[in-house]
Order: C-alpha cells, then sequence, then structure tokens
C-alpha cells in the first residue's frame, strides 16, 4: 500500500524552507556570476575600462530585474509557508515545481541579456514569472482545501493572497504584451510593477497606513 | 580511545538536514546552469533564436528528468530523518555517502544531455539513481537495527520505507534494461516511473484514499 | 486592499536569516572559485608551477580582502538581527537590497583582482563597500524607528552599532581615498581597517577589556 | 568603546552552523562541477567514451578525497560546536578563517587532480587539510580557556577532541611526507588515513565496542 508512504512523506515544513532558502541563494547569487568582466586585452586605460563596463549596461538592467523577481517570489513563497501548519507530499511538489521554475530564473536572465530586443526572449522570461506565480497560486488554492492552513489565518487574509497573485500576475502580463510595441518599454513595465511590490507600498504604506508598531498589532 | 570521541560525533541531525538541503539546493539549481544560451553569433532573428533553443531539446529532458530525480531523493531522504530520533557517527557517513552520489548527479545529467544515445551514458545515469537509493536503504536498515528510530513510528511505516525502495529500485532498474533497446526509451520509462512517484499517486490518493484533514490523522 | 497582504508578509526573520547565510555562503566559495589554475601547457616543472602560482599574487590580495569583507557584513548583520525582535516587508525588502549588493561582491572582487592598478576598479570596490554598509546603517535605523528592536537592547548598545557602521565607513571612505596616490596603498588601508574589525580588537580586548566569562555577563 | 559591540557580535551560533553548513554544500558540490565531460568531438563510439571517462580517473581520485576531507572537517567542526554553549566575536572569526580554508578546497582539489605527480601541489594540498586543523584546534583551545564549553561536557571528552585533531594530523603530515619518495604513495596513505576517520572505526566500534543503545547513553 504505498499510500501509506505517501501520507508520511513532507510533513516537514522546516526543511521545504530550507531548501527553498538555498535554491534562492544560489540564484540569486549566480545571476551576477554570469556578468563577466572586460577582458585585459580589451581594457590600455582607465577609459577603456569605464566604457566597457557601460557596455555591460543591457546586463546589468536584467540582473537587478531578475534579483527583484527572485526577491518578490521568495518573500511570497515565506508569506504563504507562515500561514500553513503542516506539510503534505502533495504541497511538497508543488513547491518543488516551483522551485524548478525558480532554477530556470538565472537561464532566463542570461538569455534576456543576450538578446534583450528579441521577443521570444521576453516571452520565456514572462513564462518565467508567469509559472512560479501560477504554482503559488495552486499551491495557496490546494492547502486552502485540504485544510493545511493555520487555523488562526483570518478569510480576509486567506483571500489577500490569491488576490494579490492575481492583480500582480495581470501586470506583469499587460507589461510583457507591451513586447509586441517594444522589448524596452515592456521591460520598463515589469520592473515598474515590480518596484511597485517590493518598494513603493512602503511609501505609500507610511502615508495612508503607517506601519508603526500599533498598526502592526 | 578514539571510540570515545567516535561516540559524541554526529549526534546533530539538524546539521544533517541542513547540510543536505544544502548540497540538493546548490546541485538542483546547477543543473540548469550547464545549460548554455545560444551565442550571438548564431542568432540573427526571432527564428534562428527559436530553433537554437528548440536544439537544447535533450539538455532540457535531461535537466527535468535531473531535477525530478533529485527532488525524488530529497523528499526520500527528508521523510526517514523525521523518523530519526537521534544521529550518530555511522548514520552521518552512511549519509555523506548519499550526498556524495547527489553531487554527481550534475556530471550524469551533463554527460546525458551530451551523448543521450549511448548505452553507457544511461548506465552511468542509471547508477546515479541505484547508488543514492541503495545508501538511503541501509540507512534505514541501519537506523532500525542500531535503535535510532523514533518509538512512535509505526511496524508498518518502518517496512513501508523499505518496500518503497525495493519496488522503486526494480522499476527503475526495468527502465534502464530497455536502453538495449534504445536510450530514449529507457528514459521515457525511467521518467514515467518517477512521475509515478512524484505526481501520480496525488492523482490516485484523491480517488481512493482522500488526503482530507480526517484521512492524514 | 493590499496594505493587509504587506502587513502580514516578512514577518519570518528565520527565514530571512537563512537566505542570507545562503547568499553569504554561495559568494565566499565563489570567490575562490575564479581563482583559475595555471594551465597545463605552462608548466612543465615544479619550478615552473610555483612561479605560476606566485604570478596569481594580486588575485590571492584581492579573494583573501573580499572574504574578509564578507565575513565583516555578515557578522554585522547577524549581530543587527540577533537584536531584533520582529520583521516587517519593509525590514526585508531593506535586507534583500543589502544581499543583491552582496552578491555584486565576486563581480567586483574579478574585477579587482584583473585591474588592480586602476582607480576606477578601486571606486567600485568601495562602492561595494560603501552600499552594503549604507543598507545596514538603514536597517538599523528603521528598525529603530519602527519599534522592532528588543525591548532588552540598551540604548548603549543601540547606539554603538550605527556609531560603528559610521566610523568603519569613513575609515574605509579614508582608505578608498587614497587610491589618488596608489591603488595599492589603498588596498593596504582598506585591509588594516579590515583587520582591526576582525582580529585587533580580540588582542586589545585581552588587554584592556578581558572577554573572560564574568565579562562577559 | 568599541569593545561594547564586540562584545554583542558573534553570539548566534546557529548562524555560524548554518553559514558553515552553506560553505561546505557549495564546496561539495563544486568539486565535481570541475569534472569536464569529454567533448563530444572526442567521441564517436561507445568505447571512445568509456576511454575518455577512464581517462579521469586522477580526477575520480582528487574529488574522491577531497569530498572525503570535507566530510571529515565538517563532522569534525560540528561535534565541536555541539559541546559550546555560546559564541563570541573571537569564536566567529576563528571560524570564519576555518571556512576560509574549506572555500580554498576547491582550488586545491584542480590543482590536484591537473598536477598530481607534482610534489609542490601535494605540498598545498596537504597545507589545505593542516590549516582548517589547526583553526578547529585553536577553536577548541580558546572555547576551554574562554569558558564557552557546555557545563555537562566531561573532561575526557574535552581531551579527546584535542587528541583526535593532534593523532589524526600528525598521520596526514606523515602521509604527506611520503611524497618524496612518490605523490601517488603520498595520496594513498592520506586517503588510508581518512578512511580510517570515516569507515574503520565503524568497523572495530562494532567488533569491540558495540555502538547499540544502551552503549551510546
Amino acid at each position: 500500500m504505498p499510500t501509506l508512504y505517501n501520507r508520511i512523506q513532507g510533513r516537514n515544513l522546516e526543511r521545504l524552507a530550507a531548501l527553498s532558502d538555498g535554491i534562492f541563494a544560489v540564484a540569486m547569487t549566480l545571476l551576477v556570476l554570469d556578468l563577466h568582466i572586460p577582458s585585459a586585452a580589451q581594457v590600455h586605460s582607465e577609459g577603456d575600462l569605464v566604457s566597457a563596463l557601460a557596455a555591460l549596461g543591457p546586463q546589468w538592467v536584467a540582473y537587478g530585474m531578475s534579483f527583484l523577481t527572485l526577491g518578490i517570489f521568495w518573500a511570497g513563497q515565506q508569506t504563504q509557508l507562515n500561514h500553513i501548519a503542516e506539510g503534505t507530499r502533495d504541497l511538497t511538489w508543488i513547491h518543488l515545481g516551483f522551485l524548478f521554475s525558480i532554477t530556470m530564473m538565472p537561464f532566463s536572465t542570461r538569455l534576456l541579456a543576450e538578446f534583450i530586443t528579441y521577443r521570444a526572449v521576453l516571452g520565456i522570461y514572462w513564462l518565467n514569472i508567469f509559472v512560479p506565480g501560477a504554482m503559488l497560486y495552486w499551491s495557496w488554492a490546494y492547502s486552502t482545501a485540504a485544510g493545511l492552513v493555520k487555523s488562526d489565518t483570518h478569510e480576509e487574509i486567506r483571500n489577500s493572497i490569491c488576490r494579490r497573485i492575481l492583480i500582480a500576475q495581470s501586470l506583469y502580463a499587460a507589461g510583457a504584451a507591451l513586447c509586441f510595441i517594444s522589448t524596452w518599454l515592456s521591460i520598463v513595465a515589469i520592473v515598474l510593477v515590480q518596484l511597485n511590490y517590493a518598494i513603493a507600498p512602503r511609501l505609500w504604506g507610511r502615508a495612508g497606513h503607517p506601519s508603526t508598531p500599533s498598526a502592526r498589532q
């Protein structure tokens, strides 16, 4: 009866979190590893060096954007797991699927850095934002249905997690669609959406909803 | 008396788990690192790029399969360690042997991606599934014999862990043997066995043995 | 209301610590990965090999210095997080910014190892010391203002954390400024400041403020 | 008064353990990354492939030995940290020094794999066994002197940790000295010493000092 074994597998959410942190840490650090320094043969003066580094511009854009993407998904996964009481084997495999799409990020980033004006590349990069988002949505929908969510999680929080993914992914899709006009425009739009999720709420929050200790409780 | 030292070594299962998560995280992320993007010299249009990416096909198969393999072994090791009460030095070294075989996976995968039609390569890849399986079997047999298993682990669970390894490894061996007909057939068979262990039981479980909260307790 | 979601995100300081440890571990290990061994074609005798390794001199200096830098920032971040009671989404993103600058370190180091006599390179390397320092300062200022610091943290400790960053960064800036005389002089000065923070206080501490068990309590 | 800051730094042994696990995990996985697969141009038949893989022989020896070395030092550090009650800044920096020598291991290993018959290379590899051993000795001597060792650690265990390092390092030094006869002889001797520490005591222990549950308590 293999289902007995399946029932005892994947209970340990801490190890899932540790594996995830490891994969995100490696992926985030590898991004910059692909940034090759100018070769000594090209560089004969301070000026040469500065121009050679400036020529890496599109690569810096790609790497900065990918670090933002990874940071957003890392924070999103963490928020979900904080609200899940215990794991199951199914949840483990949904998250392994999520992590597989995360390990693709250095590949998509290199592709984007090298061929930043190609629409096909932007499509692949967008897929690499869409798939982890879809996996996280599935993870939450599954956890809710299977009764894995911590009992002290308010209805409002349960809904906000799904809603957030749907809104963010709609904005990313709209941004990616702009590549039919220009891939650069598309990248600017995606980065703006990302910055909105990473930074802007902080500024807004400060104005309208102060995150003071009292407000946090 | 060196045996005193040996008795105090390797007690910390948490650090063994952390080292394992780190090694799996690095191995999983490195798989995709080896996927080289097409060189700019080859690519002059969107069409060129799409064909160049399509030509990476066999590599994607190899990487997807290896991620599945790593995920299966990670989940398998986690399940075992969850049922072990405390570590010993012997257990540590059995798991270090297991982890050594895991670090070989990026090498076997690159080999498979490059020489996917060679039987010798399929044999090496199969060894890289067989050896970690054998180490996990040894780990469980040793833990049972040495009385390291948590006392609340039912006899049925103890047996299911060994049985599962034996059945899975028999199926992998049968799949690998198909390489005498065709290496591609062999790969299809191995991937099907893997999907069976990763995904299918979820569907079956849903039908026959619902993994609802009540069933999990 | 996205601010609800923002309020529940980033609470888990343990996962932030785990991600940080992973990124530091990868960055520290990758430094040495870039140290290429001499090619077999160059080496025909023991003497050739020793000279080829000696020629790697500037690279060893760059890698040693970078390991020190990473160690200092790792210890600094750890000290801060030990005194913070709980995380918020803002704190998470400040630390993700900090970690992004940490992932740049292997790049800056390779640049320094290759172009150790260029002032522009020294400026970039200094930026890679300045930015993480500034992020850590921001992190502490924010945590203090937002009431996240553990209540048992003495006023004196709160101030010492900020003061230490300001003094250290002033010394680094002074050291970097010496590059207008000579980049080597500048590197010597930065390493001396680093050694002061890593090692020297130990010697001083032993003389004036013994760190015996009683003093630690 | 910077010593106040120094007194609050480095208390968190868990983060030191996590950083160490990360560095060991990356170093262990990177070893095999350097094992380059044969190029497709060289390989025209199953036979070619098998000979090309067999030609990697010396590299496999170097990688296997380095994995053993890393495993031994990982287990040794873990045993020490398990017996230390709390960290200090000095202990942190001793361990960062230890970890720096660990990050060198992939470099020494590549050097050994490429130039396995050179005495200078064997000397460097031996240094990479000697330095981490010396750092661990220093770590334990310091912890004992500074009163950081857990109070329930028997005198006998305290002594056995130091004695073990001294005996093992003497054997490694003797093995390395054999390189004046032949580097291969030296490698065989070092591997035998390593296997003695990793595996043999298990067999001896089984005969004379059974590690049954009762004996472990």
